[in-house]
């Protein structure tokens, strides 16, 4: 099943305890449309600046990604400056221009209406519910947000999520959107909003996802090299439902596969700048990973 | 197989925004014992003083711990005094008495020397070589430490791991005693220095074990009520030797078991104030949370 996903493509300038990259790919569609291309078709639509570099679109291209809903507009591409301590856990933002991302409407193009997954990566949720009224009756809609819109357009938000299936954000994000901070209180909230499933992104600790009658953990990867965190919750999203698209299973065990298929993926982009790591990603390391986090959380049964 | 602790015993006074209580039952090796006392016998090593109450001596003696190693010495018992957050994660110390706790030097009475499993709770880890000085060869040696000796007795605490077999304690002490960011390459200095297993409690995040040749990742059991977060490391420590001295198996997936009764035993005493929850707790219970466990963390295998 094909994948259509709306965010931003970015360049980024990144700056890490290990090293510094300039004007880099990056963006949240970037990231998540790289991740579920290794599983499933994806369509892509955001918008880029006159000076978005060629070789980026290439890249794109040749993961299979179809650019057709990819615009290009008078200006310069959204540009990201940010900064990781040695924890590694926090961006600090030190820039942010948005430029002709600032004005994206996204555009659903003609052929792209009746696809049956759609993520919606963390824009402002007016244009995510523009997004929706432009398809038709997609098997499973999922999106992301951010403190900024949780915070600014509230209301707005809470009307995309009764369209939504999939939630996926970060635990402080479940907690300030339900004003809770008990974690399962919280997601009870949230499911009560019209989601039925939420993923609770935890960054180094991991995911936990809150279904309607289960709930299932997952850890991190425990890695001795984190190199550039940037993209790693875009690229669990794309892992995520890539999975689900390329079985169009929406069971609860499916769903928990996604999720580890997520987390492995995540766990690669982290290990290079950029999307450098997704660049030399072949299928038999994703399958090995995948193993990995079996003898990693495997503890058998009751004697 | 019988598991002599060393620890405190203590009267705690503590604060959450759930309640208040004041002189309850606590200390690192009643929380221990406690957990312990539901997988193998117990024998306690610690000291109280003349105010000590009868009824929880009585409680301990119900369990079927051994007090014989529980002296009492003129003075009051150690005092803890300390609130908790709506977050619930860190416990802020308003006052500490060590009272009688602060001459403590542990006796091992003359019937304990062979104690096969030995765990040394958080005390002076001077006072824990002392001990070990008194027993012959047990098969397997647990402790646990925190800040305030990493910081002020490093060099003891170092000698101290060079005769320990599985060394318990949180994440950010893993990372000040190490002093590593990374985890996973903290997790390895800290083995260098002895253990053969390194035990990562992340509170609210579960537990990381590192082990020679293998890593082990269990959650913690997301509950809608936490009322007390007080003991849950000890009950942790209490619960994982007291699997491993039951089945007297130290395999890797023997770990990982006791991993995960470690994390049932505390996600149980986290719901109440101080060890009430223990007070009540059944077998069948244990094993209905263990299998919650599995339903938490299963996801099969590749297709």
């Amino acid at each position: 099943m094909d994948i259509l996903v709306i965010g931003s493509v970015a360049l980024d300038s990144v700056e890490t305890p290990f090293g510094r990259k300039e004007g880099v790919l990056g963006g949240s569609a970037t990231y998540f449309s790289t991740a579920a291309s290794y599983f499933a078709a994806v369509k892509l639509v955001a918008v880029v600046g006159e000076d978005f570099p060629t070789e980026h679109r290439q890249f794109l291209g040749d993961r299979n990604i179809d650019l057709s809903g990819l615009q290009t507009r008078p200006g310069e591409t959204f540009r990201w400056k940010g900064r990781y301590g040695y924890d590694l856990n926090e961006a600090h933002t030190l820039e942010t221009h948005l430029n002709v991302f600032e004005t994206f409407h996204p555009e659903v193009p003609e052929g792209y209406h009746d696809s049956p997954f759609v993520f919606l990566a963390n824009i402002d949720p007016e244009l995510q519910l523009e997004v929706l009224k432009q398809v038709d009756k997609p098997r499973l809609i999922a999106c992301d947000t951010m403190n900024f819109w949780i915070d600014g357009k509230r209301e707005a938000l809470i009307n995309t999520l009764g369209h939504v299936d999939i939630l996926i954000i970060n635990e402080a994000e479940v907690r300030q959107l339900a004003d809770e901070a008990n974690l399962v209180k919280a997601a009870r909230m949230i499911l009560a909003h019209g989601p039925k499933t939420l993923v609770v992104k935890r960054g180094e600790y991991g995911v936990l996802v809150f279904g309607e009658h289960s709930i299932f953990s997952a850890p991190a990867y425990p890695l001795e090299e984190v190199f550039d965190p940037t993209g790693a919750g875009d690229t669990f999203a794309g892992g995520f439902m890539g999975y689900l698209a390329a079985t169009n299973n929406l069971s609860d065990e499916a769903v928990r596969k996604a999720t580890v298929f997520g987390s492995v993926m995540a766990s690669f982009t982290v290990e290079d700048f950029s999307l450098d790591r997704l660049r030399s990603l072949c299928w038999e390391e994703i399958e090995d990973r995948f193993r990995k986090f079996q003898a990693l959380t495997d503890f058998g049964g009751l004697d």
